[in-house]
């Protein structure tokens, strides 16, 4: 027979007292989140019948977890970040806020300072031998009046799918920049093609993942963030098209509208006009900014970020 | 007006894939627990408004608390430890399992394969001049019969209310000792008198209680694993009489039979004579354990501990 113990009044008066109720310090705010979540903890570890074992292998796991720094990870595989864009985006729609490129998870690896040319710019620090990749674009309002001065803040997996800073082998900031879009909104990189990222395989994440029967590989894919003055931040991504992950995303990033078509261009002369070695590859990609309804609005939110 | 996703289709559906129920891999048990922590978490974030600046925080703060190592102390300190020993308590009760000592908290600081002697040690390395303790008692059964043979594996915190391991600065073992009891069930310690343990005040539990509005202390304790063959495997504690927190401990460890008296002498001659200088402490404490309703309680219940 299953004990149930939590909705006793001594257990709630417990977790009232734990929660700080009793005293007149502390953060109000936080006293009710913590309440909330120990009554559902108690709550679960009753109705699935938790045994202490798997009780403190789930402690455990936190502890390896968060020494490997992979709780932004984890949320991003269990869909949680994906979930905050559908709650934003149905904030949004309840707002009249509608329109514009669609936003999607930012994950665990930007990296704030990244360099910033006018225009155009180069990525990739020549070390890594993969097919050269011209992308280019237009930031663009509703209307589809260029937006010049807009800040392009782009990151990218290097050829092994691992990025700079976190992959200590890279050098500082390769595959991490900002451009400042021209007169004509446009902004012009030449990079080299991701390859998709895989969680590490003796990491956290991919032993949950092991877990549930689920892979942990995304298609490549290219971030940004894109600001400009009186226009709201856009936190999104472009998925390459063809890749065999695009709609089996292990972080669900994936959406409608943010698929970049990838063209391959084999001919070795053109290659070499462009200062590729025999083939490159060439993405164009635009996007639309919302008007920003308030100042804040333009800014990103607030997330503890790595900074080099 | 509030948005609320959890409950719809889409989003149920969404969750029932990322915890895996589409594919026929991995672990139900785990598909089921990570399908209900997911649901609950999003309900919590539906019901309280959690901003997305509030879950990037505590995504933070996961990875920061596991970085420290500090998870064991978290669930220690939020009650939740204690309400194992509730729903244990229950269970036993249940099973019509009453009686002896009761068992309390073991908190995160055990470390296994402490030296082993018989009847008697000394658990101090002698650099901490603190005042000499004399700990002794018996282990009995149910009816009071002493039980030859018994493990006492005792281990607390120097007069610093820190603990040998975890605090590198104490030598190999220092107050964590295993004594087998003799033929009359006695075990006998010379120590110090610890001093109550405080959360690090710059680590995240702490963090957490200031949150709260609580503080981080323990009373002055011991702990205690106590086994022996044919009786359940005991996990308890005994507090120390006088203590300014004995009925305010962080950890919610204090309980009804779990008080141990500790008598002072300040007596030069005396002290001299058991080899302390000018004043020395005891504290006599019987365990009762009950018979093991099956061969696998005598062994403590899994989880991970420190090794040295």
């Amino acid at each position: 027979m299953t004990i149930k113990l939590s909705s006793s009044e001594s257990v709630q008066k417990f977790f009232q007292e734990v929660s700080g109720f009793n005293n007149d310090q502390g953060s109000q705010r936080m006293k009710k989140l913590v309440n909330r979540i120990l009554l559902d903890t108690i709550k679960i570890i009753e109705d699935l019948e938790v045994t202490t074992e798997e009780f403190w292998k789930a402690v455990d796991y936190l502890n390896r977890m968060g020494a490997r720094g992979e709780a932004g990870l984890l949320v991003a595989g269990l869909g949680l970040e994906h979930y905050l864009d559908l709650l934003l985006d149905a904030q949004d729609e309840q707002a009249g806020l509608t329109g514009g490129t669609p936003r999607t998870i930012e994950g665990p690896l930007y990296v704030a300072g990244a360099p910033m040319s006018e225009g155009e710019t180069r990525m990739d620090d020549g070390t890594d031998a993969g097919t050269v990749m011209f992308l280019q674009g237009q930031v663009k309002d509703a209307e589809g009046k260029p937006i010049a001065g807009a800040i392009v803040d782009l990151w990218h997996a290097n050829t092994k799918g691992t990025y700079s800073y976190f992959d200590t082998t890279q050098s500082d900031y390769n595959l991490r920049r900002r451009i400042v879009t021209d007169s004509e909104g446009r902004y012009r990189a030449r990079s080299i093609v991701p390859s998709g990222y895989g969680c590490p395989p003796d990491g956290t994440t991919q032993e949950v993942l092991n877990h549930l029967g689920r892979h942990g590989n995304r298609p490549a894919h290219i971030h940004f963030f894109i600001s400009a003055p009186g226009y709201r931040h856009l936190t999104t991504q472009i998925n390459l098209s063809g890749d065999e992950y695009l709609w089996d995303d292990f972080a669900y990033a994936t959406r409608d509208g943010l698929v970049g078509e990838i063209r391959f261009t084999e001919d070795a002369a053109a290659a070499a006009a462009r200062g590729a070695v025999d083939r490159f590859a060439e993405i164009d990609f635009d996007f639309q900014l919302q008007k920003a309804p308030s100042p804040e609005q333009e800014s990103i939110r607030d997330r503890v970020r790595a900074e080099a």
